[in-house]
């Protein structure tokens, strides 16, 4: 609790990707545009499955941090809030709770 | 604030982990093991960069969906809290931050 | 010297893709276009990256088999020869032979 | 006939990996190990899908071209003759087109 959260993330994300390109990772990604942010993030995914495959715990971290941010860099760049994508998580876990439930009851 | 979040998201595939693989496709994929995990993750890592470079908004929510679930998947196999994840965060933009600052010093 | 090569490959997938979908997976592939296509080539070279880095050689002459085939689904979907693909590849490496070249002559 | 073929790549691939890491990318990549080889293996993988998917033609011939060029070095890394892949390759086409004939007959 009062822990960092993506949301902070996302407001981060947001403030840098409006400076200068120069002075800033995030800007210059986000003025490279969305097709190189995609291959970054595609980079980044591959470094975590190796890091997971691999059971190289300080890597799964790091990885896992670097995809989070140049997701939220892909989804700024879309024009997507977080929060959209968090509440399509809530729909889905809530219908396959339904489902669970379900799947409970005796035949 | 109140809306879901993705510590929200990490119990809930806590609980479904400890459900009945029959029961869970979490439960299931938990079973199966981390190279499994991982292969998911990879997968909807290329199906998020596709729907990014196609610039399919809906795709890109849902698929952006799809990779945080499984991410979280691999990291509870890893038995990495997801908070851990978000401090590695908070030290990486922070760093940079301080670097931008930096950057902004007359010469 | 006489073994199957890629070129082989290559004329069995542009007669596939020319049959009935309901009778080829190839044809089913390549009906469905090149979005899925692409993404079953991403699945197969993650599948790929796994198996190297799981040191399973069964499985990565498996999976790069599997990444082969779907590379010239891909290729025959955006009508390009493979040879062009060679082409090109007997180019970089003639260009980066000369450079290890040079850069074996004395300073 | 008589163009540059992939197997000409492997020859290339396997008197490369011996020279000087220093002389060499393709020594440096192999001298670096299977995970690193695996991990631009999965970059250009992304690049590869992500050209498919822009439908950038002359980037979708480069791009394979380096996806075969480092699916080779994995191979070498991991000491299986490309020639092993290609006759799984014919392998899993034949199979699949006696299923296919199969298919074919009347029920």
């Amino acid at each position: 609790m009062g822990g960092f959260s993506l949301n902070d993330l996302e407001k981060i994300v947001a403030e840098r990707a409006m400076a200068s390109p120069d002075q800033s990772w995030t800007a210059k990604l986000v003025a490279a545009g969305q097709t190189k942010a995609a291959k970054k993030l595609g980079e980044e995914a591959t470094e975590t499955v190796i890091a997971a495959v691999a059971q190289d715990r300080n890597d799964l971290v790091g990885e896992s941090a670097d995809l989070l941010y140049h997701l939220l860099v892909v989804l700024k760049i879309a024009d997507i809030p977080l929060q959209e994508v968090l509440d399509e998580l809530q729909r889905r876990t809530a219908q396959s709770g339904l489902q669970e439930k379900a799947s409970r009851q005796p035949s």
